[in-house]
């Protein structure tokens, strides 16, 4: 194994150093915003065909992981998150993206699990992706970064794991995009995976959201900042394009009560509406606030990658049109969790997962969380939702053997 | 009376013209793309508190008003619609909008019913708006336009039946934009209005309509191009950011199942993913092609000035709080008509109309079509919303007296 896992600080491009992933997991370089360089001998074959390599993961852990290394949890994020999944953003400040289900004492217990999260391939936040250099050019990768796919993330964090050691994950977990890379995962190494949870996601996307995204593209790709992606190049950012695409995905992210109970058609500072084109409406000013600082936080290109690879998953399509085949004789334990109120990836498409895990006589649970939060339901409290994980986590590592809550 | 009917080509600012309008329907301007200009001696007091006068007005007229002039219906148009609405577009050359309702023997009967469509305060194909000439300037109004609302829309055209001589409308119909356009004149008319059938609409724009109105604004102001409003004394469109607000606005009239049924993730002109950016999926190509052409035909700012109007409609608002006052004491026949599949204006939506209109024991009927073609389904083939709609007419029309189908 050459890969190697470095500290942030410390990131090197020799491949020797990989004797310094060590054998106990107890040794092992953890804490938030680590860095690891991979694939220096043995480049990641992309599903676009191209070779990438050496490529960089940013990743954070939490906890320990035990002898046996069988209490890993991987925690996948969305299309816009990080791997700052319980601590705060670097950014923002604001507390990790799932800081309430992950943590001490938490649904996804530190003091039990050894929680991994990784910064997907593409993205922006640390990981290979266009806003990094690439170094056959010394400049940003910009459009010149492969297209790739859920399933090369998937294939990124196998290399990370590979790299850690670790053999199997206790479970994979993830939201939205998140939950694409959760069924990958269970799909392309069905014996690494002990339990997925697949939440308000789906096997493939719809047209309406391949809609919504290229929307979005197009609004940046539309910024004459962008400079056909090399923005970067020309000391600029397609700031106004990208807040525009997030304004649009947003309103996806939420549903119409949501919205409704959030704001409804209640005024901004004013008792009386303008007759001019400020923002008289709370949400009009809402969605203006979220168009703005999501452009402090994230890269437009990485904004084009990582809804294409999102636009191109189809579980579905990649094993012959039939979606059961890509669970074919699984032992995974599957919990499937969608919320009721999510128009994004609603229920149906859960059941569409569902019906395929059973139709190979997999072990799945299914739950509908009703709510009326959207899609955003996933990142927000939700106490059936948070029951729901909860209780099959412990049921699972029971099933596992590992220790219960309280005895870690 | 003051204001003068006149048409497109020798249109003319004398007051005293107004002894043109005829006395007798029979002697009406009529036929497509006619344009009447009103409020020279009295201003229309728009809701902004501004006197907008002299304005123009461009509408279409079909069939013969009658002796008596009761036979008239007014289609209003939606936001992006115009006052051809069944011969063709001057720009597009395609047909009327609603050719499959209105027409000799078609529902809407020109054999029978003296048809009045007219381009809507604010837009751009012929009424004034912000892309016609500033009298006071010589230059385009641009952002200069008063803001103007649903309510001054509908004054504006009582005004030119007021012109026309006609004192009362058989019936006011119209979709969305369109049906908010009837539900303000039952309200602000009520002895004017003998029958209305509010379509696919609300008595108010939600926080969900407001934002996705909010996201195209932002996506046209964004544009370099929009000039602050005065791109055409710059010689400049905003066209990349009106595409994008088309392309957004495009996605909430179609649902999901139409858009699964038409698209899928059927791949255009290609057999395999090319893994960039290019419009690989049928849907990109439709949303691109729908946003390119738009440009075409309509106003950016125009674009800005009716969304602004839509999102400030709010007829409960505007009598109390309470929906019902709107319709005390109301003699109007109401017919209530949604499509099940309409996300951007539910069913939900017109229940809420419905149950005002119970409230003070108003003549209405309410039908929600099941369709799977969302909220442009009043738009297209639906035959059982062109039946509801018939039955509603004809019922109307002998109740009034009017002759009967084949009568006329």
């Amino acid at each position: 194994m050459t890969d190697q896992v470095d500290s942030h600080d410390t990131q090197t491009q020799d491949d020797t150093a990989a004797a310094r992933v060590p054998e106990r997991g107890a040794e092992l370089p953890r804490g938030q915003d680590q860095r690891v360089v991979l694939g220096h001998d043995k480049p990641l074959r992309l599903d676009c065909g191209i070779d990438l390599g050496p490529f960089t993961l940013a990743y954070s852990t939490y906890g320990s992981l035990n002898a046996e290394k069988t209490n890993c949890i991987l925690v996948c994020h969305a299309l816009t998150g990080d791997h700052f999944v319980a601590d705060p953003h670097p950014t923002t400040g604001k507390p990790g993206w799932w800081h309430q289900i992950v943590g001490p004492g938490k649904i996804v217990d530190t003091d039990r699990f050894f929680v991994i999260c990784i910064n997907v391939l593409g993205s922006c936040m640390g990981s290979s992706g266009p806003a990094e250099t690439d170094p056959a050019t010394g400049k940003p990768w910009g459009m010149r970064f492969p297209v790739i796919t859920i399933g090369d993330m998937v294939q990124a964090q196998a290399r990370l794991m590979d790299a850690l050691g670790i053999e199997r994950l206790f479970a994979v977990i993830g939201g939205s995009m998140g939950g694409m890379q959760a069924l990958e995962w269970a799909h392309t190494f069905p014996d690494r995976v002990f339990a997925c949870v697949p939440i308000a996601t789906s096997y493939r996307h719809s047209a309406q959201n391949i809609a919504f995204h290229e929307v979005g593209r197009q609004a940046i790709v539309s910024d004459p900042d962008w400079c056909g992606g090399d923005y970067l190049e020309h000391d600029k950012r397609p700031e106004r394009g990208l807040a525009v695409a997030r304004m649009a995905a947003h309103i996806t992210y939420l549903s119409e009560q949501a919205l409704h109970r959030k704001f409804g058609r209640r005024l901004q500072d004013r008792s009386t509406i303008t007759y001019g084109f400020e923002a008289d409406f709370q949400v009009e000013s809402y969605l203006r606030y979220q168009g703005s600082t999501f452009v402090d936080r994230f890269d437009a290109n990485s904004y084009l990658y990582i809804t294409r690879a999102m636009d191109y998953f189809d579980l579905a399509e990649e094993n012959g049109g039939r979606l059961a085949n890509a669970f074919m004789g699984t032992k995974t334990r599957f919990c499937v969790i969608s919320f009721s109120s999510d128009w994004l990836f609603p229920t149906s498409e859960s059941r569409a997962v569902v019906h395929a895990l059973n139709a190979v006589a997999a072990n799945v649970s299914f739950v509908e969380v009703q709510s009326d939060k959207g899609h955003d339901a996933f990142l927000l409290d939700e106490p059936e939702f948070h029951e729901t994980l909860q209780g099959f986590l412990d049921g699972a590592a029971e099933h596992l053997g590992l220790p219960r809550r309280g005895e870690g």
